[in-house]
């Protein structure tokens, strides 16, 4: 199974993708999409759509796993952070392709054992985890490839409960 | 010029639209379109699409005014609010429709003088504008409604500024 990651961002969005073989998660690719700030928003969003979608193209993932966006200490930039997810979530739903939301903690706690790890120990432990001669880089690429990482160990697993939940939803209906 | 003013909302996103004759805004439109939040975020905001897509495809607007998000009490619905703005700006940007934002303030003062206005102010100062037979309900729509007017009356002097200064930098540069 090919997993996409994603740290969305507007200024850097940031796609890691793994393939997983028999619970071993193998590097296949990280991308960093970048739009300038000198530009307006909408403009901004169909930029990141498109090289998004180009990107879908390339890596064909069957599944997206996403950041969620919390207020951040900055409320201008949670905006447009959450607005980036917008863009990833609709291409994505677009195409079918289902979307796992994991929280910061989640993410770090897959990775590290430690759900309050900083990201110099996330960048070492994706690192190690897909055998990478040098660490990702920037920082985004390093935490959507954690990203990928978090949904091929504990979420196939929560996506099969949803989906049997799901099934006999509707078979008591 | 047909204005179409979008409040955004995922549960309700408010649609309204006006056609300006010599400053004065005439009444074409008002659509409320809901997402139930029993589903998941991409799924909404792919209805929310579909169906924003398909009232641009109605209307033809020449430009669309929305309102801008800020944190709100809940920060769940201000990430949510600014998922369904980036739907809309995306889907506007794709098809070439410039997009004006003005703040809550600012659309209170245009259509009332007073821009802590409540919202029966406003639907009712919507209402004398439009020369409504009754007042646009749910509060989205009048809410669409007093955007649109907004940029009819302040929006389109400032568009022009805009051009002129974007023109200048490309001469002289």
């Amino acid at each position: 199974m090919r997993i996409m990651g994603v740290d969305p961002g507007l200024t850097r969005c940031g796609l890691g993708v793994v393939e997983l073989a028999i619970r071993v998660p193998n590097f296949v690719g990280v991308e960093v999409v970048r739009t300038s700030n000198l530009d307006q928003l909408p403009g901004r969003l169909q930029q990141l759509d498109y090289a998004f979608t180009a990107l879908l193209d390339k890596y064909q993932p069957e599944v997206i796993a996403v950041e969620r966006v919390f207020s951040q200490h900055n409320v201008r930039s949670a905006m447009d952070t959450a607005s980036a997810s917008a863009v990833v979530m609709l291409a994505a739903a677009k195409r079918g392709i289902p979307v796992a939301v994991y929280t910061p903690t989640e993410v770090k706690a897959a990775v590290s054992g430690n759900g309050r790890a900083d990201k110099a120990q996330v960048t070492s432990m994706v690192t190690r985890i897909l055998k990478l001669d040098e660490p990702p880089k920037p920082a985004d690429a390093a935490d959507a490839l954690a990203l990928a990482i978090c949904h091929a160990w504990r979420g196939i697993g929560q996506m099969r409960v949803a989906k049997a939940i799901a099934a006999q939803r509707s078979a008591l209906s």
